[in-house]
């Protein structure tokens, strides 16, 4: 029942910041739910890896995590196993985020681990380029964030709308099937309908949201156009 | 009340095997408690990041983390906050484990971080050099594990005690404080003893009972002779 | 005039064998030149950082790096400066060798960094997805090298035909200007000849050349049936 | 005849500035050559790579690698083979450079190959803690370099005198044999002076001279007090 519902999608990412780790980080999450069953809108979040199974329990709204590991199940310590993510709830996982940037060779393994798991895969990359690299690995979707516009308040969708109209063009000439996302600086309803009118299908966020007095609030004003 | 008791101490690695993922974690952990209560001996776990907020809220037994990240709260998608591990459950730590290794300058960093966050830090080593170096550090414990022995099924307390010997001798020398565990082939109650003998506090082990037939069996041979 | 020239190509990638440091490399390298002045294939060779200069200077073989990080000039110590590596002499780069496997982020900046230095990249790959992928970042050439095959003695143009193939046809439908080579077990003359009848304008090898007891020989076999 | 002389010593650090790079690089170590035979100090340079071979053929100062891998000849594509380093003319290497941070097993590992080709160690630490550990693994030098100094022009043996005062008193505890040096925002011969009358044995050193305006001028000033 926690597929990944139609577009327009809301992708919020918790990374490591203490106002979303542990309870704040269930708290969070609960916030996304009730905006999500509110307003009909599609919002998944990413949590750190520890908060994936309490999250996945005591509510509904699909997690994904903010990585995976190239790795067989085996002798691993420390790193992350895809099958331990998906027990513990997880419905898919970002790949490649700016922040846990990976070896080509292992995007493209971790891709089709995913998809072998029945996980969604959410390429992170950078450019026009490897967004279009990204397309050739068959991933479910694509997220383009110009690294320098992450957690600076200045939405890529309209600072630099002409990456985001390119980049959904290239990566459709390529793969059909990838659906594309957008990130870096979206924070206001404006920013994610700038996002879908340019012909992305949702929006990756985080720190907009997150570091919100009202995140709840925040959250309400991101979806309140589309 | 989770508390790092007296020795001789056994830490159980999960590593990322399947048969300790998800519910396989929290039902080996629950026969690594039931051992511990039966025996007195103090038995810790090391589970998967996904798995410490389950284990810890439905056991007894400290929970250690495989590995944290050298970072501070903020924005690091996919890695390990320290305090994510805390507030999931987790006393303490292993660090730098031969499958994880990490930089001198993160190991420094992690142990003061650990000791900051009032969790126990478990440097793991590979030779009686490094060993030293890591007693230098001021961790809780070095547990040496020669990498060649590791997953080999020959102790490295039967087959190299003279590195035993002179790594707990050394670490001594430098820092009386750091208590020495040794790892790496171990998984009878004769290997167990004789890492005790040669003047370590207990061992670090993972698939001698992982892939045991029976765990809890293996963890009770494992500890009978001490 | 050390321009690359036309198809077919031979690169020889030095790697990190004794057999072809120093004194040897600079052998190793004359060898090569003879062979491809006797012949008229079109040799390039990949030595170690330190012998760039030295093969450059004292021969007329075109010479690539075997890396180049993705850097500006400033504050990187031991890192390889794509400007050292074109004023040493080189003139062009490996990029993404499974032995110094690259984040996809970097190796799109270093084929746009050595593009710029007038520089030609050679990014390698480990199967047809990522192939694929490394088409879409304009380098010069894609090297497919299957990780299983390298240094095994079975040829991929042999053993595994429709890899090679399909590579070809997938990256000219994404680029048509990209030359593809193939590598990995390659080292007769009738590997060679596969390679080339596949449709790849050439090889990428390294251990069957550098490890024969005959390096000059065995460049003549390999290049003997083209 | 290159060998590694009395102190005090300069080891100039050329990182990978183009003031230092290929011909600046000869030319730059022309000029650390000539204040050494002016002044007697013992200067040694630590250039790129690619230019080790040209500056020990052409001159007679002690040439250092700025890093090399623990690796052992054969496949490793793009690493830097401590022989081809050692026969392109290097008398030993900086290990753990800030800008190049290794994981502890591996500066271990370095050390003992250096010491086995001949080759002197010179393991650069961030803090009295990680000097101490670098201590146990018997390098030939730790450098000491704070990290926040590095290239702040503001320099480690006036802003922290009692740093590099404990780091020599720590090391010389744990190895006598031990050799310090001290660096992070030394330029002037006053910073020098303060370094030797700390109890360090010299000055690891950079931008400082190399992107002085005279470069030689700014040597001469800088040992101009000893």
């Amino acid at each position: 029942m926690k597929e990944i519902k139609e577009s327009p999608i809301v992708i919020l990412n918790f990374k490591t910041y203490l106002e979303s780790t542990g309870k704040n980080a269930l708290k969070l999450a609960k916030s996304c739910q009730t905006v999500a069953e509110e307003t009909g809108v599609n919002i998944m979040v990413a949590p750190q890896y520890a908060d994936i199974y309490r999250i996945s329990q005591e509510l509904d709204i699909p997690v994904l995590a903010q990585h995976i590991d190239s790795i067989e199940a085996g002798g691993h310590t420390g790193s992350i196993l895809p099958e331990s993510m998906k027990e513990a709830g997880a419905v898919g996982t970002l790949i490649n985020h700016s922040e846990q940037r990976q070896q080509l060779f292992n995007i493209d393994a971790v891709v089709k681990k995913a998809f072998s798991l029945g996980m969604s895969s959410v390429v992170c990359t950078n450019n026009i380029e490897t967004s279009a690299a990204a397309a050739t690995l068959n991933p479910d979707f694509v997220a383009i964030e110009p690294p320098e516009l992450i957690g600076s308040g200045i939405p890529v969708s309209q600072a630099e709308p002409e990456i985001v109209e390119k980049t959904v063009e290239l990566i459709h000439d390529i793969n059909k099937d990838v659906r594309v996302l957008c990130g870096a600086g979206i924070s206001t309803g404006d920013d994610m309908k700038a996002a879908i009118d340019l012909g992305s299908e949702g929006v990756l966020l985080a720190s907009g949201i997150i570091l919100a007095d009202d995140p709840k609030r925040a959250l309400l004003d991101l979806v309140s156009k589309i």
